[in-house]
């Protein structure tokens, strides 16, 4: 049985569960409490992070190596573009995401409101929490500002960079510290890709302790 | 004509350094003091970051996305292993020093001995320094476990992977923080990469206040 060892607030799990969602690849998932570093786990990985992916036997960490894995190994349906300038593009805002958008936003207030709660490590900090929702204001426009040049973030089609995107905005949109009105192009293009099939999971993930707001799961939100 | 604009002491720049070299790319190095945030600089790339290459006209950033787009843009020599196994094992390995080794050893280390310092941000926090000098071992001792079963760090050829570890790795060796002691496996690999063309312009290098010690660019070290 192939499996996801996951925790259900991770903008990284949650680009590897729409990469498998996307190319119809099941799993089970399995909540992992990676911060207690159980033995077992830490065997499965040794960097003790989450996702860690058991397919076909083999067990792979690292959430980007992850998905160009199961981009190489499962070409169709494809989450890359075919030429390579596109397919830099494509990475470079993966990265972006993943690190930039990490370090500034995700880190400073869904580590802060939700994370340190469940590890036990106290209440949130003010300054990161208004440090972070006062640069999700500059991503939401710079995102804005790509969407008017293009359908996709990378380009003309759907991409790994609007997964790694959406994986980062629905985790805080969970915790209601996304602001839909501040851009209507980033609005629509969220609406599209809440809407997959390949979503449906993520929009139906429960925290025990943080219930999501209604507009979470809401298509038309 | 291509530029780099990067600095001397960044594993992240000298990943693609050793990526261009290797290829054969020439390109001007530039340096870039990126934390006092040059208008021109900033244009050049919202991320604020270094590195930043403009290869035939345009500006590339995000040090693993320029590294994937010069593989697949100038496939020889090739840097990528050719099964899809050992891609994602390549992949995996460079991650896990740009990501986990970069936050447990080189930003505990390097960051704390010189970017502080040149970015006038005070002196080195001891505790940091501690806990990078721990961890490196822990770390030498993965990657000989690795070695003792591997020509190189990702299967039996020289990838992208060894880059980046060599990249992290040369920066502390230019501090004097890594006990090639430790471990002969290790040791081993390390004089192998360092023995190749594409890394003299590393050996090379000079920081202003931080003389490298006799060792650093000695093949027989």
């Amino acid at each position: 049985m192939n499996r996801l060892f996951h925790v259900p607030l991770s903008p990284f799990c949650r680009k590897v569960r729409l990469s498998l969602a996307e190319k119809k690849i099941e799993v089970e998932l399995v909540e992992e409490k990676y911060w207690e570093a159980d033995p077992d786990f830490m065997r499965r990985n040794p960097a003790g992070k989450v996702p860690v992916l058991k397919l076909d036997g083999k067990m792979m960490s690292e959430s980007t190596a992850i998905c160009e894995y199961l981009e190489e190994a499962n070409p169709s349906p494809t989450l890359m573009p075919r030429g390579i300038q596109e397919r830099y593009e494509m990475r470079r805002i993966v990265a972006w995401f993943d690190d930039k958008f990490h370090h500034e936003v995700t880190s400073k207030l869904l580590y802060e409101r939700v994370n340190k709660k469940m590890m036990g490590q106290g209440y949130p900090d003010s300054k990161n929490i208004k440090m972070g929702a006062k640069a999700i204001k500059y991503h939401l426009d710079y995102m804005g500002w790509i969407l008017d040049q293009r359908r996709w973030l990378a380009g003309d089609m759907m991409t790994l960079a609007d997964f790694a995107a959406a994986a980062h905005l629905s985790c805080l949109d969970y915790i209601s510290d996304v602001d839909w009105n501040r851009n209507a192009t980033v609005k629509d293009w969220y609406a599209k890709i809440k809407s997959r099939p390949a979503f449906r999971s993520i929009l139906a993930d429960q925290v025990s302790g943080f219930p999501p707001p209604a507009h979470y799961a809401d298509l038309d939100f």
